[in-house]
């Protein structure tokens, strides 16, 4: 069974919040642990730089998962940082329908992802693992690739 | 039917904070999209630089509002925004209540707005938009307009 | 009555988070302000960077603390700062079980804090003020006794 | 005489980057400085967070202007905000050259500033205020003027 | 002899900032270090959080001090913090004149530095500490204390 | 010829620091930029967040190079990005004198960086490819791998 949110326009309300104030754990772990949190499931993950008591720079980890997802993400947060506790709270989510267009360009094709409210598109954004192999395999700017998705959408 | 806040103390349950992650929109979008949401009635905007995968500097943009903004808002987030998604809690809020009184400066009036907890004044703060309007006039610092209204409060 | 949470694995289903956004109040008062909620019994205060509207860099604060606690850091918030209103929602926490060991250094002990999942140490953490104490009594880089004492933990 | 860089590519060497560090202003004072310091003349200004002394959340000032402007920019600095000291030094910009190309959109034109690196087209950015003006006027979302700019371009 | 700058108003051309970018150490060692680099005579020490490679959240650690101390700053970054390279450039400071003057509140006296430019006064600011001790002496809130100092000066 | 600072104790005057201002921007966008700067031959990248006029959150580019790598940076600058223009300025950079220490743990072998100040150990580092490699290998967390290196250092 996926955990993976469907395509269509829906409101989530399974979704939870985890928190994390971080003082004692170097940066580079950090690294580490937000790519073992995505691997693991994580809708999201994001770190915010905190002011923390004694003049310490601190790190607020925060990620977003499904109920279903929280003991995962809670094991991976006691063995993988430093914290002694976790926070959380549980939100609700409007997601848009997603649907996929290929845009062709010269160097090759890319995918949009488009945004439906109500049944219309209100976005659009290139892919950007595609156009990142595009830039890469032809050796030209990444914007390039993103300039010519816009002028070819819709044509 | 206005969504203002009553001016005196009171708990308001009533309100919502929204939340979406952003990276892949232009800072000089979300400048302009602060001002649509002020103007549609959100209660306060805010931004936070985050940490997102991909080492990508993103943007948490979290706004308050009552319930029943909660459609205009998304509507405005999806529409001028890139995310796919907004999420959403319920929060109290306790506000205290809050009269104004007028103060003379050299240059002309300002307004303290004050801040009352159980009926004793606990905030003042003089009105930004008079100080700074007094200044330009008078080309004077905005300090020097701040600096005498305190002296001549409560005189 | 303590409100400390108590040393085994629990979760605590009592803990209030309260924000306040600042705009108006100068960074040395926000320094005395962490140091009296810490006081009063905040389990946590925190500070971020924001932007607010009309260009101004402002500050989030956040704190959290338990239910009985809610009213005397509402006082000092209103009282302390600038706000005119705090916004708080509830959230669980969920603490590891903590022990205490303590490691012979060359210089002194040092207390290691312990965090265990399931009975199982997850976390192990010197005490940051016993490493600052020896550090300072024998003139010698913090980082010298943090090394040590890793090296000497479970020998 | 103006100090207006020229438009073609060019190195500049009588540029300056002026710094404060602010710790007792509040954060609605700054937003009016920024507007002070870009009508004297500066070339930029902008804000860091920044961690002081004593759990103090601060702001780093940074400024850039020509050296003929430091005077007025000091002035500006010491009469506005509360610094005792402003720090500075030289730098070196490399400045691509600049022409503006006009491009219609179903709404009404927008000016395109390129960037020019060697005589060939790098840069490509519609004019922020020509799109935040189409956007009001006709009251559509400030992206698909944007999107349409693109589509435009070079056709 | 004394590296603290003199009181007259004057440009200190001997000054240096020094700069660490840290991914590698916790938060609470750098708590630490900012202490030891002040007594040791710096005239600041600052951190930027900062986006390093490897999704890595970091450190801008920038301290300002005269030439004749760059020695005994570089040996503390090395012993204290976890650095393999220390960065630095020359600036020149310009400082405003200051003096100190007596203001008398209903709870006690409080020092106010002044700033002045060409003989004129234009910075104007209690002293944090003696506000503090009064604050605390009694038990009432510290922006009591200032705007009673701001109501007092120059009566 | 490589541009790879030596593995002494020295002073390097040939750095060059090159700054960019960026508000139109996704930060997808930068992620790549990141990779490729370091790529080129950078020797550090790194992003802050700063403050932009018309409210605009933006990032502010810093890049350390050698003098003979100034233009291939500035060159993917205005390629790859959205600036017009790039500031740099020189600095000096005190590097450690840097050994190589290999390190036994239960799951595999480490190399551990040393700098050496005047001929005496300051800094030690396990080098955090190595730890992450094992990490992965043996699917244990990334810190029991910190832990062990540190207790078996120098044994």
């Amino acid at each position: 069974m996926s955990s993976h949110p469907p395509n269509y326009e829906h409101l989530d309300d399974q979704m939870i919040k985890l928190e994390v104030n971080l003082d004692n754990i170097p940066g580079e772990w950090l690294g580490y642990v937000m790519d073992l949190l995505f691997e693991a499931g994580a809708n999201d993950v994001f770190y915010t730089p905190i002011y923390m008591k004694k003049n310490r720079p601190g790190i607020l980890l925060q990620l977003l998962c499904s109920v279903e997802k929280v003991n995962i993400m809670k094991e991976i947060l006691f063995k993988e940082t430093t914290t002694l506790g976790v926070r959380y709270y549980p939100l609700t989510v409007h997601r848009l329908e997603r649907v996929f267009q290929k845009v062709e360009t010269e160097w090759g094709p890319v995918t949009v992802k488009e945004g439906l409210l109500d049944g219309k598109v209100v976005q659009r954004a290139p892919e950007y693992e595609d156009c990142k192999y595009l830039a890469q395999l032809h050796d030209i700017p990444l914007k390039k690739i993103y300039e010519q998705v816009w002028k070819e959408i819709d044509r």
